[in-house]
């Protein structure tokens, strides 16, 4: 891929717009274990607020990441899972995730030493 | 990692929050083949204000990804280029890049679908 080809690939701005709200990836990443309910994907992320989890469940669910699933039952269950597309977004995610894992300290003390 | 450690952990926030703003890595990616200036930055992305295009190479100089080398000439030489940091961020984001040409168009699809 040339230069010009990246930039003016609007699927490759695509991929970083996906990405410029950090609950996307959160929510991705948290679902890679299997289908779960609002509750507890609350849980496990941790301070994200039910609004903003409806929110961010519905930006995936449109562009084909996530599916909701309506139980009928009583009360009524709604589960949310990652789609075979969304699944495709693991890999990539974990590598920034392992890059953070590896390099985070020095970005962090960049940060300390550009405050001074 | 397991799911806690890794929400936990605030270096994994903090790669997600470098790249939540989508010029950061468009601006990475265009220095991936040596030094710049600013002329031939905006040259090779399109689209970005000269102000933004400061305010980026600002964030990323902070984060210690870019370093800024001025060149007492006549008539001023400013340039840019990756710190060794900075290059380490370039396979995760080459991982995004592949993933947006193989899968942008099905996201693409998906939206489409769901505007209707």
């Amino acid at each position: 891929m040339t230069t010009d080809a990246y930039l003016a690939d609007c699927r490759a701005r695509l991929a970083f717009d996906l990405l410029s709200n950090t609950w996307n990836a959160v929510l991705l990443w948290v679902l890679r274990d299997g289908p779960a309910r609002p509750g507890e994907l609350r849980e496990r992320i941790g301070g994200i607020s039910p609004k903003v989890l409806t929110e961010t469940l519905r930006r995936l669910e449109f562009n084909g990441l996530v599916e909701r699933h309506a139980f009928a039952e009583a009360p009524p269950r709604v589960e949310y899972e990652l789609t075979a597309l969304g699944r495709t977004l693991l890999g990539p995610i974990d590598a920034f995730g392992a890059w953070a894992f590896e390099h985070g300290d020095e970005v962090m003390a960049a940060q300390d030493r550009n405050s001074r």
